[in-house]
């Protein structure tokens, strides 16, 4: 799932490349000059699916920043010397000094990865390999180095397309067909599971990783142009000892039709439902869940569920419809508004974890601890730096739900934004539901762009394979209540098999 | 040897502690009032061996703070309801609010501890385990957390001793022998080493372990109350938005002859040797280390060794007596002076990981990576933060190295002040040895104390079972030799073995 976010087919075109990319290239060199100045090393590790282009995107960047602030290290092959110590010299012997930047074409990351999707590594070594990853990226950053970690994103099918190309050529490669890559591509799933395992492992606050879409070369490399530059501005703000006005911080991120693109427009919101055969449906899937959610109780078979959306998509009614097939002993509902003086006294997951059933009991959260990562960010009401972390916080929440066995649903009630205008109108002029709609809704609204890009983040950094995230299409609410019904269905099934 | 620096046999007299008593409570409640006030949860962590009395302590705490202010939690058995749900929440169940102070009788700890002692857990599990902890822990302070983890220390005699007493006692438990006392003082080893290790991997400059020695009770709760003390005043300090004068920080640790005690006053600086048997036992072990090292050459085992101690302590000449054994090509000395330009542009390890042999080659620091921690944290060349960090990212960055198969040695040239003034002054009146007298050695021996208290730090903390440090007594030049190059034969048969 976290791949997908980079599967959405962004492009820019040539004449578009042409109009950014002497603009890009000025504000880098600029950037770099002051990074020299303030004496930061910036380690940037390009990696990603083979074939994705990595060596064309390192040439590129030698075009666009002075090469005298650079040095580029690829770690593929080992020489004997470097055989004879231990792992990590190899990198230790290419860190940048302050005020450079070292590019490293492969890094720390590719052994582990390569080893796992071989099966070489078991899991557990794997596991402790990207812990001690991190443990390096933490120290450099408390040393002061700004680790930027690039992931380059190829679909499945663009892949082998690649390889088909080159094939015709004749024996010839092309920048982005390495011998590699017909090798890797066999096992195109375990690395696209080995790698999302390593990259959220490791994506911290401080040493974050971007993904970036690379069918399109001229996406692909303005992309990294521009997560470079915001990047390095974002540290030399935060450096500079008196905070400028804010103004001249902002990097004018240049608004490609392609970077607004995201997981969300790839949810079919045009699909209908007959109200014949809803009903039908609604009372089949409930008497199902019925009879699972009994089966599970004696089983000791625990479920948690969230729900999130935007205002008016209809998670009440969602709700009510689970609630309707379950029996009141087996299930809570937490309703999650601003937290309580108590709670606010605490961390802000241990609200959460209050909340936790019992085995073989379900508790169905309307809205979570997603809101740090939704309201709490796009309303400032938490700091960037503190819900940055909170990705890889909720991550190590949910992975042990799911380690004590418990089911963990998650969904995103989606509706696009002229319906939730006609559901707003609507309440308005209903008398009985007016009291659903608030000025607080209508300023929400206003925001829905930023909204979008958190819950994009949000469906990108924390959607795994053990705890995905459900879109649900909304404008048609009783498509919608029928998909969330028969997801439950399914992971109870799943559950008890 | 970690624990060593806890078997000190350090005490408080009665009349002392009843002198020092009145005083510690009454600061301690101030500023439990003042932590109150600042908002500030405190997670205090009692821990540490069976029969060390972390019962008396928590009663002498609830009797020394506000009680209205702190809540204490057991853990120990697991209700039903704890077993149902994934092992935090039991935790997160208790946990302070911001002001209050939570005392946790057993913790986190105590679980993986246990179970790895007794073997139901594997190794692999067991760091994961450890890994979980310290990002639950990391998360916790990164919310504004004060984490304080206790260790209490007995010798295994002295807790054969109390559990003896208590049999004697005719069945009667006294407060510092449970029914897991006797259990667990089987296997007092394996819970010695697990728990070295646990201490280690979770000793983390935000979330430091503090051990503590048991066998005099006085002393126990008195360290106890003075760590305490200085743990919440170094943090409501650094709260302050306006710096104040230091003066007014100062926490006034009474001046106890038991806390100065040192791992270092151990060492045996009274013995001699011989002219005659030192000239025999040095040739005899130079020509077996010249044999050893050419052996280990051809079966690539590679050797780090490390040299630290007070100035005239003997270290050049320990060295140049190991050189003389071993062949030029073998072996390379790297003189740890200042940082040149290029090595202050990198983070303070990459010169080590510069220096670092090719395999079945010898490389001898003069001076080594526990500059950080000693010259750098007394002289203040590094901020407290980064020096209280590097212990761990020195013992990691030595774990790489045993786990690749590099043999470490580690000495410390220890000498009595009144030998390094006889030194001192022999080197001035004789003329070939007098350049290698300078003001900043008279300087450093003011520094005496500081010095020896950061010593002692540096052996608990980072002295393991696979890389112990070696505490030379180097009182007579000539038996330091002897032990010196005693300690390289017997590690190289070891590794040849």
């Amino acid at each position: 799932m976290m791949f997908e976010a980079a599967e959405l087919g962004r492009k820019v075109s040539k004449k578009e490349f042409e109009r950014l990319e002497p603009e890009l290239r000025t504000k880098l060199l600029e950037t770099q000059r002051e990074l020299a100045e303030a004496g930061i090393p910036v380690i940037l590790i390009v990696s990603g699916v083979e074939g994705a282009g990595k060596g064309e995107v390192v040439n590129r960047l030698h075009e666009w920043l002075d090469t005298r602030g650079i040095t580029t290290s690829a770690f593929w092959d080992e020489t004997d010397e470097e055989r004879e110590h231990p792992t990590a010299w190899r990198f230790w012997r290419h860190m940048p000094e302050r005020g450079k930047i070292a590019i490293f074409f492969g890094s720390w990351y590719s052994g582990p990865i390569v080893e796992r999707a071989f099966g070489k590594l078991s899991n557990g070594e794997f596991e402790l390999e990207l812990d001690r990853i991190a443990s390096l990226e933490r120290m450099l950053a408390a040393d002061g180095a700004l680790i930027l970690k690039l992931w380059y994103h190829l679909p499945k099918k663009e892949q082998s397309k690649r390889i088909e190309a080159d094939r015709k050529e004749d024996g010839r490669n092309t920048l982005d067909v390495s011998p590699f890559t017909k090798k890797f591509a066999k096992r195109f799933d375990e690395f696209a599971a080995v790698s999302e395992r390593a990259i959220r492992r490791t994506d911290t606050g401080q040493c974050a990783w971007r993904v970036i879409e690379s069918t399109n070369r001229r996406y692909r490399d303005l992309a990294t142009g521009f997560i470079i530059l915001d990047a390095l501005r974002r540290r030399l703000d935060s450096e500079a000892a008196t905070p400028e006005p804010p103004e001249s911080h902002d990097i004018e991120i240049p608004d490609l039709e392609a970077a607004r693109l995201t997981i969300l427009d790839r949810v079919d919101l045009t699909e209908r439902i007959e109200p014949e055969a809803y009903s039908r449906e609604l009372k089949s899937l409930q008497s199902r869940l019925n009879a699972l959610s009994w089966k599970a109780w004696e089983r000791k078979k625990t479920c948690v569920a969230l729900f999130e959306g935007w205002d008016a998509a209809g998670k009440g009614g969602a709700i009510r419809r689970v609630n309707r097939a379950l029996d009141a002993r087996l299930y809570r509902v937490v309703q999650i508004a601003a937290p309580t003086d108590e709670e606010r006294a605490h961390h802000y997951l241990w609200r959460f974890w209050r909340g936790l059933p019992r085995a073989g009991h379900i508790t169905l959260y309307d809205r979570s601890w997603y809101g740090r990562v939704m309201v709490e960010r796009v309303e400032g009401l938490a700091r960037e730096e503190a819900w940055r972390r909170s990705y890889r916080e909720i991550n190590a929440f949910e992975e042990q739900l799911c380690d004590h066995g418990i089911t963990l649903l998650k969904f995103w009630m989606h509706i696009s934004p002229e319906e939730q205008l006609r559901r707003f109108r609507e309440r308005e002029q209903t008398p009985h539901k007016a009291h659903k709609i608030t000025e607080e809704d209508w300023r929400n609204r206003e925001k829905w762009d930023e909204y979008r890009a958190a819950v994009n983040e949000m469906v990108a950094k924390t959607s795994t394979s053990e705890a995905p995230w459900t879109l649900v299409a909304g404008d048609d609410k009783r498509l919608a209540r029928v998909q969330v019904l028969r997801t439950f269905v399914e992971a109870f099934e799943k559950a008890l098999a």
